[in-house]
């Protein structure tokens, strides 16, 4: 029998208890033995759960009990839960979390840490919820060299994005709505600034990559200034806005950005609705592979916290080599020096003056027109060098016929 | 370093030497050691081969070689690939293989002679190409209970059917224009009849539920009575004909079936064109996880049988511990036991008696009008019991204003 400790008592935490029960024959028969939850930490009461007598307030009586061979962190964030990570894997128990944050800040040393110990530090939950992804990358494509990772990582922000599309509501009401019904939280920035897909994109990109791709660094814009008219000029060009992460692996370094992107309607990715997440992985030998599935939610999280606590029972005796190498200087590139491709919508005066001055600036455009919006210019831009595009891009404003600029959505 | 032996140099099994040879760099940092093709051995010569000096006629060469820990069996079939493999496993070297129809065949035996002589036998190539599916589904989701599976598993049939939807062309076609590019063999029998998905979906059900379910007790049909004008009426009902391979776990056992189905356009495996495969794995914790990627091809199925040498090569003091069970007694169940709904064309003589006798026999239908057929009668049933309905449905011919029939394809 292996003993396990739970650090922190919500949706995830509570879940990998519910799992553990529920499931508790199938999973006894995949680890070889029953997994047993021998104590939770959290600092507040939950008299009427049925995990009540489980709960302590004392980290102690985790940490200094022997018996207790691994723990779930799911207190979140890069605080306490580090503390308590870096103690845990000290102390000799292996450590499984959900927690984006902590690996995308600290996975390195975290990793070095339990390799040192020899014990483990496992994260399938961290990216895409239950949908396996981690695992795959690390084992199943491990004869490929990855060269590249496209995906829409973050729930929330396609629930959002499809609420707008297909209900017609504006993006508050749709966050409202994604918060009603507990797809968003009451601060819903990390989501909707896009720092949730930042940071997943740069744990699946360290891992494919074998190095460290620091998320601090990664070019990041999130939905919040996508609107419906937007939405209505991407129909007519055959396309749908997506939040999308994605990473290159060059020579030179990493390319990786999260940004909204108006993707074909033919794209695989271009169905990917609700809070559903899809994740497209090339390898230079197996081509694209997709994973589809659930991003978030209680039990689909969990069951990824649980995969890995049976992976550790079934292999308790050796350490996961998993190891991020530190890169010597800084290995993310300027994704300025790319070519891209871009719509853009200008407030004008003058329409005929205001598209002469932009294709004398940045070359031929394709006008897109929309009924009842005849009175803006808005367009398609060839591929170009993006630093110049952007640059000559937002110093329109106020030039020959142009007012302001409305919208700037990449085209993929 | 680690010493691998290749059984039958053709397309898979020449490219895991490819594969280990060009990707060996990431091979040996993901493996933690170099991975070392020692022998080859095949009854042909291949001189003008890069692994023509490792080539080989004699099995006694490897099999009594001790150095040679890891045998890749890529001979194919359930004959001397059988002997082979459980010559191996007995002389303590673990086999990884892409062979579908020796696992779906002698898989318990071959998993249970793997333990008792403490070595492994994998098969992740053998379904899904080099789309991750085997491990997913027995790491990644083994804290689930897993209830069901529904694919597309075979690449050769999806794109004659993505062929003749797309491009008009008849069933023989495109399957001779899937010849001509390789996608199938000189002898299609087994894919366009429906055992090659037969097979994988046995696979992955007996991994799923833990019990071998026996592909030669699942209800199969292949795709060579669909027609051009069997398409059309799809498109008409807002529907696309894919060949699903699919199975449910029940209390009393498992329900498995291949056959060709019209599929809603809008459900996630309807997208799935050409040579892809799609998997969709319903756990009861995650929900529903979709595997997609290219089903077959030299290069992805030799990626996926090099990543089983190095989860091999990294956890080689551990058995891999899968083993299904043996059922008692049969645990297919019978599918007429089930309820089903069905798409039908009846060559008819007087068509309005044709459908007061279809509908006073199987009750209402809703009759489905395509431009230049309004001679026949074509509908769609109601869900019934699947063996009162085909009972009824083959007894038609000749009754009352009906000649015969000319298609019965059940819808999804």
């Amino acid at each position: 029998m292996i003993k396990v400790a739970i650090l922190g008592y919500g949706i995830v935490g509570s879940g990998v208890a519910e799992v553990l029960r529920e499931n508790a024959k199938n999973i006894t028969e995949n680890a070889g033995q029953d997994i047993v939850v021998e104590k939770i930490l959290d600092v507040r009461d939950f008299e009427d759960s049925p995990d009540a007598k489980l709960i302590t307030k004392d980290p102690d009586e985790i940490f200094e009990n022997r018996d207790i061979r691994i723990i779930v962190e799911t207190i979140g964030g890069a605080g306490i839960a580090y503390e308590f990570t870096k103690r845990a894997l000290a102390s000799g128990k292996s450590v499984v979390t959900s927690n984006k944050e902590l690996v995308a800040t600290h996975g390195p040393e975290l990793l070095q840490l339990a390799k040192d110990h020899k014990v483990s530090y496992m994260f399938e939950a961290s990216v895409g919820g239950g949908i396996p992804i981690i695992r795959p990358i690390q084992q199943c494509l491990a004869a490929n060299r990855i060269t590249g990772i496209l995906g829409i990582l973050n729930g929330t922000t396609n629930y959002i994005l499809t609420k707008m599309r297909l209900e017609g509501k504006d993006f508050s009401d749709a966050l409202k709505e994604a918060q009603l019904n507990g797809y968003a939280e009451a601060n819903p920035t990390a989501d909707i600034e896009g720092h949730d897909s930042c940071r997943k994109i740069a744990i699946l990109s360290s891992l494919s990559y074998g190095e460290m791709v620091d998320y601090r660094k990664i070019s990041t814009v999130g939905i919040t200034k996508i609107s419906l008219i937007d939405m209505k000029y991407a129909e007519r060009l055959g396309r749908i806005i997506k939040l999308l992460a994605m990473s290159r692996k060059y020579e030179e370094g990493v390319y990786a950005r999260v940004s909204p992107v108006m993707l074909p309607v033919k794209h695989s990715l271009a169905n990917v609705e609700d809070v559903f997440n899809g994740i497209i992985v090339r390898g230079n030998a197996v081509g694209d592979a997709m994973f589809y599935g659930k991003g978030a939610g209680k039990l689909p999280t969990a069951s990824a916290v649980v995969a890995d606590i049976i992976d550790i029972v079934k292999h308790h005796e050796i350490t996961k080599m998993m190891v991020w190498k530190l890169p010597v200087t800084n290995n993310v590139l300027d994704i300025r020096d790319f070519e891209s491709f871009w719509f853009v919508r200008l407030e004008v005066s003058d329409k005929q003056a205001a598209l002469e001055y932009v294709e004398k600036t940045i070359g031929n455009v394709s006008v897109v027109t929309l009924k009842g919006y005849e009175q803006e210019l808005a367009f398609t831009t060839s591929m170009a060098n993006e630093g110049f595009l952007l640059q000559a891009i937002h110093g329109f404003e106020g030039k020959k016929g142009i007012r302001q600029l409305i919208s700037l959505i990449r085209l993929y």
